[in-house]
């Protein structure tokens, strides 16, 4: 079950026997059905989740209930919403599967512990913070600079497998634009292949 | 010189006067004139640097020539370009200073050094990442669910001392408006007064 995991954590500092079983022992394994709502806004978000299967997306409803989806998340990738997590604050997000999804989560207290037992975890974090920093810089400088197209284009380019599993209308909504325009901009790239 | 950086650093963790040392070792200091461009597009920015005064911004042009502002940093404050220096990859920015600014800046081989020496560092800088993260993901709600005038607010909010230390139209530029929009914002909240 932690093969995956363990490769992921292992990119950034390998772990002796004893320390990765520290690791496995504060990661609770979960499964939750397709639908389910890990965070909804004014919780606490009280997990930092590694994917081992499915798929999970970050969204914001405003306040005319339009909704902006923040990002994907497929296995082997994280999911929190940081800020609530790091700061113990409420949430401005949801969280939400849209597959049956299987997670190895841990919540905050054990972090904690599980620094206080194996410091060097520490880097391991700081580094996947620092990949989660640069991951919203792109979306960011995707939204207020590219073309709608070419949001799209770094789309498919950033989750190739996406497009087959999410409805067109949930990449319209990550894409900021309307189901119709997303249309129209896959017919004129097809058209110009 | 370190009073102010070393009561940053140690809202986050304790050091020992022997650890602090190391600390100041590795920090270079330095004061740059105003529009001095730290970082420019292509650039890997090799610094993580530490205002001790002076105001800086961090900024993006695009193809038509518009810039806009992603961040201003004044004293107290922490300034890099996170992806570029973490990954050491190329820069999409620019970093300028706004006016002289005086700095503690190390660069990438000397934090690893310290981080080796200091391993306890790691915590202090997952941190201050942490942080940016949270400032990053607020400046990216603001742009696609604020209003202007929201915006505006949130930045007199966010950055009291900046209205009388930074051009009115650089203000704009950080809001995503014409100075000619943010003159009506700021004449409609004074009307409401």
């Amino acid at each position: 079950m932690f093969q995956a995991f363990d490769k992921n954590i292992t990119t950034y500092l390998e772990l002796s026997l004893q320390e990765s079983e520290l690791v496995h022992h504060y990661f609770q394994h979960k499964t939750y059905p397709k639908k389910t709502l890990l965070l909804k806004p004014g919780q606490v978000c009280n997990f930092e989740a590694y994917l081992l299967n499915g798929c999970v997306k970050k969204y914001y409803i405003d306040q005319d209930a339009n909704e902006t989806i923040l990002q994907f998340a497929v296995e082997d990738w994280w999911v929190s919403d940081i800020a609530s997590f790091c700061q113990q604050i409420p949430s401005r997000l949801y969280i939400e599967t849209m597959e049956e999804t299987e997670l190895l989560q841990i919540n905050y207290q054990e972090k904690e512990l599980l620094f206080k037992q194996v410091p060097k975890l520490e880097r391991v974090f700081r580094l996947l913070v620092q990949r989660s920093y640069s991951v919203l810089e792109d979306r960011f400088f995707t939204v207020i600079t590219d073309s709608a197209e070419a949001r799209y284009l770094n789309f498919v380019k950033k989750y190739p497998m996406l497009p087959q599993r999410v409805p067109q209308y949930q990449i319209a909504s990550y894409l900021g634009i309307t189901p119709e325009a997303l249309s129209r901009i896959k017919a004129s790239l097809s058209h110009k292949k």
